[in-house]
């Protein structure tokens, strides 16, 4: 017999912390603090297996579930001494979604449940508190309407303000127990109205509904678009915890609140979080009413007059702070928590490793395993290589004057400049167009995220710390300022008026510090970022671990340079065409591009040699002694040619030939599919004058720079889209002859190699043969990605999205390389190549360089290193390590 | 020690038939025939190794070479009784290549050497003839400067045309003995003049400097095309043929001719060849003088006022007839041999297997089975499967009238109409800019292979059957008439004039009827060739011997009809989207893609269905009940979209949108690269309702057809470009979903396949995947080939020629599957498809499986069937034999 249920309380659970996968994250945990002896509603969590029979099965549950769910139902109501559906002492149970990664706001909760006409009064009497119990009451029927009966919020929301209306009331607390009571009936009046069926007032067909509605909020549009995004199987399923409720808004000796072991957003470790006294939960997360301070420390950092919970409820918040201890202690993470005071009684409701900022992820983990916490293994583990990337970006220039329109709060760091738009829709179009966008709300809601993920940066004003925007923003590591309560949005005139009365207007450039919470009027300079401290404490640690090189993909001097800072131990891609299009130099080009005969190429090649010398005496000073490898040019020649009449003008008088011309050469060159045509070594082959002037350029600098008495240069010349051994053969010999010529010339001796690019699927397979000319192999996995896919990166834009929504595929195959189809190639590659020549240098150049899963492949595959762009470095050199360390994330939960 | 020299003489040889690899054909020949007892003038033969060394040691012979030269020269002296360089009785060599595979006409050689200025002296007294010895004396200076030195034969020819002039010659034959004597002297001071350096006097010198040149001649341009032509590795290489002189041009007693066992170009069992007195080999061949008839029968036939030899010189006319009987009893194939007679003395020079039009190679393989010669098997291998194209197309319509102007020999079989040109340069131009064209040149030479490779038909009007002309046409499979003496060809005006005067321009379209020598004016209807006699007889046999099936790729219900006709056994690629083209729906197939929303392109999908049904019907019924694989639409749906402004303004009125809206959208759906783009089953995933129409419209045509009472149908249907199975998957459920619907709302029940169309290197990798949902595979190799090589199709001819002609490839990979590479790929496919799914049906439907190399692999792999386009189905058919016997075009010599 399957078991689909498990239960907790009282210091017992049937789950353990690390059965997330069946449990989901919530319930997992719940059942570990449980275990622990923290105080936890008593509950049971109904595994993801049951979802995944769900969906299996026409929608339907394993016929075994119920009577396990009757029996964990019956440990509720002996743990809580109350009675599902008791009319005097009735159970009432919170129903949550609990998937095994955090999925926030994605799925459907409902709260309150047990309540129905006869429940409502018992609570009441309970309680000894009408208006409590009505309260609740409406909310449960609003709650499950929307959720389980698909009635929209808003119709109550209309009956509540027309109730309102007429009693000449402004505030919900202006209504009575009387009040509510009444507008309960209206309610169920309405969903009867509706749904032409009564409200259930079964408990257990609640419970049903409920659970139900949770499972269905799986495959919502919002929960499957949060999937696509963060890259998570809809095979996973999500869990149900069943839990009883507390009540933090029964009274002044109510209270609920979110907190944090360690400042989520600095790292600092400060016990942090917020309250609401006499709320319930969702009040804090949903951003309505703005929340108290948890701590007095807090209070004073960020300027608060509202009083902290350290000084309200000093021994509630002294047993917090030991359970904050304990729990931090026992899953050695900062911990983001959830509590519930019900008449002076804490109860917890919720722990998990807390969402934090990159920057405070670092500092965590440096802080932690210096305070002995964790390894230096664990510490590097700690952070998702992803998120480097914000630390690595600009920040805003401190000492730049700044136009500050509003101060609020810094929910999510980093500096974003753009233009003003008021929906998430307005977002996602505008940056269609290429602008760049500032998302302005009141607050956001779920349905935002499209617009949320495209945007530069997240303002709202209302809102804490740890609202939706706030939180998600986070999670994207989008900067974020929150709260801004002294700035008003009219989403009508779509303008945003600030305290002192500016109005700026969809449009308008504004610039958010997500670090310090400021809004400010146009742009502002950046500043480069710092990379000592923490964050060279922990990348050490990293290259002590990690076993894979990192090089850069750079062409200029200042990526070269920027790479290097960022810890690239040499260039594993410098494409040579980048330097084609510079102004003083792209004439000449399209002038060896014009000319008819190998004459008048030579001539023109002639005058790009001393520029392409010049490139490459940059670099390998730049370099110092650090490998370089170059591709000889490889995009098909129509490419260099321009497109306006007046360039074609230009090139004509240059070329000396007639705009016609020029255009019918372009005509000539032009290609069906360029990307499978006539480049890469093929121009080689047919041109070999063009890869004799690039090897003369890079050998005349390399003895230039020996000469000077700079380190030792490491040449490493590799031939584009070679599909067999015959090209590369063919083309290591001119460059091996004119290597000899200049260097003979200087009577100097220059070591080097001559080395390939594979990146077709021949390649891969004939690569034992390649191997015999080829002294490196460096995948290029963007092309081979293309190709083995039959997939044009330029043209997928437009079906690959569908198939991402459609759940054809999960990761877009050019973002993180497809381990099953172009990895096997690669393999293949590596396996044949080493087969060869068992010292082969074998590296991989693509975007994929710096993405973690497909380090970690490259890694367990045993190439020499991975390359990417300069900024990446850094994530490689982590991911690097976490591979060593055996993460591999492609098959990670 | 190696042996590069294999000697022959007298009943004896070193060597023997079976080592063409090391001897080359001719030389292997020649020890054959010797170790027969045949007559052969004595010599040796220098290695292909010898070659080899040549080119891999930096054009130097093996150091061992010479002592073993001169050993076999000794030997030949000894068997002439005549001593090389020796003034009264001197050995006289000639010097000639002798490749594997023949190569006629490609290469040098020098025939008369020994000749100096003592040796002329002692030829004159041996032979008597003065005049005799110094015109050959003059023949090798001309041969050895041109062909050794490189003095340019023309100067050679300027200087006896002034001498006749000064002399007041007209012919000739009107030289003497001293004039000849003289102007070798002249000839000499020329070479010293063009040379700096006198003619070389030693024959030993004359000897290596020939060698030589023959090695070099290996490489020469002519060759380099012939070998890219004929697929003939360079590697390979040429052996050096030197054998003892003997004339033919000693006077009336002597002849040189060329013979063959039976009729090269009808296949008739007739002894077959052509002669002339006092001539020498190279003047027969040449075509410079009309040769004689060998046969009286022959002499009857051809209607020809010549004498015979068997009249002339009936005894030796007897014994070539028993050498004839030998030789083609012993190699069991018709004997293409040279002769020369000296004197009354028959020396046989070569004999090879003949080369023959497919008429005749038909004929002689059925006919040498049914003589008991040649077994059914052997009978199957002596077809190129290749040549049958000849056998398959029309032929003149014989009832049709002709304007005949010419009436000629009858070169090389097939009909042929085309513009008149006058040189082959002209020939590659106009072909070039898509005109037909017919060469014609008083004679051909093997300057002139690139313009007869793209010529229609090649008329002469000098020259014999034997002809370079005519050689060179039957080999290529180009109808030729030769021989044309009645007309003139006038190179200046550009003119070709016929006996009745009639003056015909370059451009002028005439007909050449290849089969019976006619030249014809304008163009003549054309009839159906006969599939039955000989042809069905040899395909029957190679039928019974297959393992592989054959099918046809067909849309139409003609070309299905034809390929049945020419024995497809289904159709294995029905390639819808051609059905979409057609005018009577292409406006409904612009506005399904101009549709902005799934109901509109639903209502345009309508309009195609009753179309798209009645296709399918027709195809069925064609097929009766043989399987009908039909591919789902594949193309980008740009490519249908118009591209002239009237197609646009149409297109706008039918789908009620603006020109400029159509042009919009156009640009919208246009790609870099289509063919990696939104096509194939990217198409079914995001549209799923075209696929689901062309469903809809098998089925109903399958229920339609069947209900009729027809055989059963078999629909195969083909999602093509598959990458993963969840694609796949995806379309399986529309198409059965579909079929379901079908089916029930019908009654019937139709037996059906869904496979897909295994074309991109991941779908290869990941074939054991796909197989779960695929109930069969069809490799589609031109885009497996353009993927796996990154080579697209539409663009590679810019840069595949040079390719091939740098000897970077032998083969287009688009033309034989590249084995080694795309090959594996389908291999893999192939293992991995049948491990998941062992009884997987697997075919192969690109270019490739009409090519009998691609067949003789696909045979390998196991696949179940090829598929081809009609008129390659019998070719497909003979190559599965073939390679059921074990033939592998691509391993051959």
């Amino acid at each position: 017999m399957t078991k689909w249920v498990y239960t907790f309380a009282k210091g017992k659970a049937e789950g353990r912390a690390d059965m997330k996968e069946l449990l989901g994250g919530k319930g997992a945990n719940l059942a570990e603090m449980s275990s622990l002896g923290i105080p936890v509603p008593a509950g049971f969590t109904m595994t993801t297996e049951v979802c995944t029979h769900f969906y299996d099965n026409d929608r339907t549950y394993p016929q075994d579930l119920e009577e396990q769910v009757l029996t964990a139902l019956a440990e509720i109501e002996v743990h809580m001494d109350a009675k599902f559906g008791d009319a005097k002492a009735p159970l009432l149970v919170s129903v949550r979604s609990g998937a095994r990664a955090s999925m926030p706001g994605m799925m459907d909760t409902v709260l309150n449940l047990g309540l129905n006409d006869e429940t409502v009064e018992g609570l009441a009497q309970q309680s000894g508190d009408t208006r409590f119990a009505y309260d609740s009451y409406r909310r449960f029927i609003q709650m499950y309407s929307d959720v389980v009966l698909g009635v929209d919020h808003y119709i109550f929301e209309e009956l509540l303000e027309y109730y309102k209306d007429e009693k000449d009331y402004s505030l919900d607390t202006d209504l009575t127990g009387e009040d509510w009571k009444s507008l309960c009936d209206q309610y169920k009046e309405k969903v009867l109205e509706e749904m032409d069926e009564d409200f259930p007032q079964d408990p257990k067909v609640q419970l049903w509904g409920a659970v139900g509605a949770v499972f269905k909020s799986w495959m919502n549009a919002r929960a499957n678009t949060y999937r696509i995004l963060h890259n998570i199987p809809a095979e996973w399923g999500t869990a149900v915890n069943i839990q009883a409720m507390v009540f933090g808004n029964m009274g002044e000796d109510c209270a609920t609140g979110v907190c944090f072991t360690r400042n989520p957003s600095t790292g600092d470790k400060h016990f942090y979080g917020e309250y609401l006294i006499n709320a319930q939960g969702e009040d804090v997360v949903a951003g309505i009413r703005t929340p108290q301070p948890l701590t007095i420390y807090e209070k004073e950092e960020s300027g608060s007059k509202l009083p902290s919970m350290e000084e309200v409820m000093p021994k509630t918040f002294a047993e917090l702070v030991t359970y904050r201890n304990k729990l931090e202690a026992h899953y050695k993470d900062m911990q983001d928590m959830e509590f519930t005071i019900q008449k002076d009684t804490l109860w917890m409701l919720q722990t998990r490793v807390g969402k934090r900022t990159t920057k405070a992820a670092l500092k965590m983990a440096v802080d932690m395993c210096e305070e002995g916490l964790i390894t230096k293994e664990e510490a590097v583990m700690r952070l998702d290589p992803h998120s480097l990337d914000q630390l690595l970006h600009p920040t805003l220039d401190p000492d730049a004057p700044r136009d500050v329109i509003s101060r609020a709060l810094p929910a999510s760091p980093g500096a974003a400049t753009g233009r003003i738009v008021f929906s998430a829709e307005d977002a996602e179009k505008w940056v269609k167009r290429k602008e760049e966008v500032i998302l302005v709300r009141t607050e956001t809601s779920p349905e935002d995220i499209g617009g949320m993920h495209v945007a530069e940066g997240i303002l709202t004003t209302r809102g804490g710390m740890t609202s939706h925007a706030a939180v998600v923003a986070r999670g994207m590591g989008t900067p974020c300022v929150s709260g801004a309560g002294d700035m008003r949005v009219d989403y009508k005139a779509r303008t945003l008026t600030s305290f002192d009365g500016k109005v700026l207007a969809e449009g308008d450039v504004i610039t958010l510090d997500g670090s310090n919470g400021e809004v400010i009027l146009g742009t502002v300079p950046t500043i480069q970022p710092e990379l000592s401290g923490d964050f060279a404490k922990l990348m050490h640690w990293a290259d002590d671990i990690r076993e894979l090189g990192v090089r850069t993909n750079a062409e200029t001097p200042s990526d070269a340079e920027m790479a290097r800072k960022l810890g690239a131990e040499g260039i594993g891609l410098c494409r040579t065409e980048h330097m084609f299009f510079e102004h003083a130099r792209i004439n000449y080009v399209r002038e060896m591009i014009l000319a008819d005969d190998e004459r008048k190429r030579r001539e023109a090649l002639g005058h790009i040699l001393p520029f392409q010398r010049q490139d490459f005496e940059e670099l390998f000073q730049i370099m110092e002694g650090l490998p370089l490898t170059i591709r000889l040019l490889d995009p098909p020649l129509h490419e260099f040619l321009p497109h306006s009449e007046h360039d074609m003008e230009e090139v004509a008088k240059i070329a000396n030939m007639s705009v016609e011309g020029v255009k019918e050469r372009a005509a000539e060159l032009a290609e069906q599919n360029p990307m499978l045509g006539h480049r890469g070594c093929r121009l080689g082959i047919t041109y070999p004058e063009i890869y004799e002037m690039q090897t003369r350029a890079i050998f005349e600098a390399a003895c230039k720079v020996t000469k000077a008495g700079g380190k030792p240069v490491m040449p490493e010349i590799m031939i584009p889209l070679v599909a067999m051994n015959a090209e590369l053969e063919r083309l290591k010999v001119v460059v091996q002859n004119t290597a000899k010529e200049v260097c003979e010339a200087e009577g100097l001796e220059i070591d080097y190699m001559v080395g390939t690019m594979i990146e077709l699927p021949r390649a891969c397979l004939r690569a034992g043969e390649i191997a015999q000319a080829a002294e490196f192999f460096s995948f290029g996995t963007n092309d081979l990605t293309q190709t083995t896919y039959g997939l044009s990166r330029d043209d997928a834009g437009r079906f690959l999205r569908v198939y991402q929504e459609k759940g054809v595929i999960n990761v877009d195959p050019f973002v993180s390389i497809d381990q099953d189809g172009v990895g096997e190639l690669v393999q293949m590659g590596a396996e044949r190549g080493r087969q060869t020549r068992p010292d082969i240098k074998l590296g991989i150049c693509g975007e994929h360089g710096g993405d973690p899963a497909s380090v970690a492949f490259c890694h367990k595959i045993g190439l020499s290193y991975v390359s990417c762009s300069p900024y990446r470095v850094p994530i490689a050199r982590l991911a690097a390590a976490q591979a060593a360390l055996g993460l591999d994330p492609a098959s990670q939960d």
